[in-house]
């Protein structure tokens, strides 16, 4: 494995940043390109001299993407011939075989983990690294409080009183003129606003379940839903999902009879990264319209992607009103609003009734500043400037876990999202990792918090939110440390 | 029945509140020991002459008072002789058996009835009688702007991040120091924020329940915990409840074998506004403690009350943490802030992890702007004014409605809360008032709505929030007429 640390650009300053956006950019092309078998294993790559030519590139910036290609097992480079597809790609792959031979065994205490893990959230001595959202300082704070200030000053009420059922009508409003960014058509009356992403999907499964039923979820998934299909009185039916490709259609398919409803992150699966590709999207809408399946699609995760355009909502190929998109503003303006909504397609209705029941409206202040801040026309560049340092940071993250965990580590490759997925050697117990690692004010988040009833006791989850600084890169030092001990201990 | 628009006060401008306020509490002890049997049926009272003296209050207010009494058929006049306490009182009296005997049909639409009854919320054009929460003229609307303002400005990160898990620092620690007023003694660790009572009360059900047990609630009593229930898979055991005295605690006890938890509303039952005595309220905690049953004590209206003190809580009877009690700033702050609690006992923990799993954090800037608000030490002044005007707009709607609607109508008569519980005769189905009212812009809650499944079809709550002006008396005469047109034509 190789060492990147002596490479330039590592630690980006603003002023890198417009070429490592270049550099990204180039470097999701190549892996597009091998992922969709345009470039087949054992295809020679254009040389650096040339391809920098033609991209009108850096001989830099095209050399630090080939040996980050490398160091993914994508690519290899041959003596005095060139760089290669690799015919056996050395990236995190849980094969889907594997997990279906998984037993369903209840990973203890998985609900008293979260606890552990979240209870010191908003405490600043900890470096938080068990989060999936972007750090305070990606996100136009000034901006917001600005806004917030003008609402609470212009509104009639200051937001004191109940707000309509549906939620802020300029938000809606701002919300549906968006939907045509993913492939959506939608007006306000077609969106109801909720506090956030969580809301809106435990609405969904309220919508489209009864007790008892069973919904398919993706394995490994967001780890929340598991606790909340658990409370609801919910069965659930685990879906193996692919790093690269997310959840398996065709096990899916042997599963229809079972399920009442599917609830999947199609773009960016949380831990694993994944976005199923559109044909995916297309084929999965499809074979539950056939069985007037609805699908909960959780697309907070929609907005950050990594490669060059906004993937598709599985919603922008519903003609039935199946699909019902829920999503929030928690992974690209404010964690802390709590301002999310969901468009349900034919289930509208019900949603609004349930809304009624379990919450009357919305929490007012923070849904008006989100609406107005959508509204002013900021929005587009806070999240190209958002998109870029996220995928920067990860890359960073990424290199620097390569540098200071053992070898045998293994690490997605996420298309999005704000967090990588670490296998690491079958001696280790995260819960454990944990534990020592908060001795040194260090938070991850374990796998078997995030899978809940599979075990994953030999993966974390790590936010790439913050900012790659030193302490950062000094607190992966260190959590590769206390793994090689561990390693050697047991 | 007597008209009273001709007697001074009834229209109260601010300069009347003083007087308002002495009237209110000698009406609220007189009826408090009619209530408590100190006055005893045929006992006569003291002369207005005498009772102004050693009140040191004026002739007219007690003359007022005991006007009010004998429309309230607590007391009556006998020609030459004076006032004695009435062997039948007249008041709304929904007996114990009587409500025992009705068959649970399900009211069908109810859920419907709530959408379209809600679906007009925040707009202006409608007189809305329909809600149960004090109007935002009642609010201190420019001092919560300024404070969220100095929120917004002074917070190290703007309230954008998530907060910590158990919510705001400073609004915890308020509650603790405000729970000295109810009986309580807490710290900040043993209260958890959430998004309005609403969640408080759904994380307790989800703490204390699993799907198919049985919780014990009131009827009448909070209509959205109905639909909540089914929600969550949960059964209802339905508890008689008496306008003054509140669940009928014999009756509890033949089910204790039932249920797994009981949620109830002492202090102010909604629709209601009854509040369970001291002495109740013990037993009530005592018969669950020793058979270790959970009660969830949604305490939302309990600084909402008439009478001279704050009720005590069933929490502060509690010695085994069994107590869940839950409450919100909703009716006495900002209703559009969605910033309530619980207090949750000894299942702390477990409401964490629920909180973690459903919600994450509550919505940040609102939270801390109720903890400064809170801090600054503005409520206590605030809550007398609010107390004291919803007092008296109690006694002006339940005057209007004496005056306006036809003779065969009872109405309740609440120690608390923002509402009238109105009996109507037997063939009025109030889902068709409700419709033939909304044709004049006048919003009111049908009584099917509110009790989901017993049959209270001739039953209408109104809601007291918005300060008596011509117009809210006019829309009353409006319903009063829309009532006799619609008994004229069955």
């Amino acid at each position: 494995m190789r060492e990147l640390s002596a490479e330039p650009g590592i630690i980006v300053s603003d002023e890198g940043l417009e070429e490592d956006f270049l550099y990204v950019r180039l470097l999701e092309k190549i892996k597009g390109l091998i992922r969709n078998s345009t470039l087949k294993p054992g295809d020679k790559l254009l040389s650096i001299r040339s391809l920098s030519k033609e991209q009108g590139l850096s001989i830099t910036t095209v050399y630090k993407a080939y040996s980050e290609l490398e160091i993914m097992g994508l690519i290899e480079a041959k003596t005095k011939s060139g760089y290669y597809v690799r015919t056996n790609p050395r990236q995190l792959h849980t094969a889907s075989k594997e997990l279906k031979e998984l037993t369903n065994t209840e990973a203890i205490g998985a609900d008293e983990m979260s606890t552990e893990v979240y209870k010191n959230l908003g405490d600043e001595n900890i470096i938080q690294l068990s989060l999936s959202a972007p750090a305070i300082s990606l996100l136009p704070k000034a901006k917001l409080n600005k806004t917030m200030a003008e609402i609470v000053r212009k509104s009639n009420d200051g937001c004191i009183g109940y707000e309509g059922i549906q939620g802020n009508d300029l938000l809606r409003k701002e919300i549906a003129r968006q939907s045509f960014n993913w492939g959506g058509s939608l007006t306000d009356k077609d969106i109801v606003t909720t506090q956030g992403c969580m809301e809106a999907l435990i609405f969904c499964l309220l919508a489209v379940t009864n007790p008892g039923d069973a919904v398919a979820i993706e394995t490994p998934g967001f780890f929340r839903i598991v606790n909340v299909l658990k409370n609801l009185g919910l069965k659930t039916v685990k879906i193996p999902t692919d790093p690269e490709t997310g959840p398996d259609l065709n096990y899916l398919k042997t599963v229809l009879p079972e399920i009442k409803a599917c609830l999947f992150t199609p773009s960016f699966n949380n831990p694993l990264g994944s976005c199923m590709p559109d044909t995916h999207k297309k084929q999965l809408v499809d074979m539950l319209a056939e069985h007037e399946i609805p699908l909960i699609e959780d697309d907070v995760f929609g907005e950050c992607y990594f490669g060059e355009t906004r993937p598709r909502t599985c919603r922008s190929y519903d003609k039935k009103g199946l699909v019902l998109l829920c999503s929030s503003v928690s992974k690209t303006l404010a964690p802390g609003y709590r301002v999310g909504w969901c468009i349900p397609g034919k289930f509208i209705k019900k949603i609004i009734e349930i809304k009624i029941t379990h919450s009357l409206t919305s929490s007012g202040p923070t849904h008006a500043t989100v609406g107005l801040f959508f509204n002013t026309g900021r929005l587009d560049l806070h999240l190209r400037n958002l998109r870029r340092k996220l995928s920067a940071q990860c890359m960073q993250y990424s290199r620097a876990i390569t540098k200071y965990f053992p070898k045998d580590t293994q690490l997605s490759r996420p298309q999005g999202g704000c967090f990588l997925w670490i296998r690491l050697n079958n001696k280790i117990d995260s819960n454990e990792l944990f534990q020592k690692a908060m001795e040194y004010k260090i938070c991850i988040a374990p796998g078997n918090m995030l899978t809940a009833d599979t075990d994953f006791s030999n993966y974390i989850r790590l936010g790439i939110g913050n900012p790659f600084t030193r302490d950062i890169e000094k607190s992966i030092e260190t959590l590769g440390e206390l793994i090689k001990k561990m390693i050697e201990n047991s």
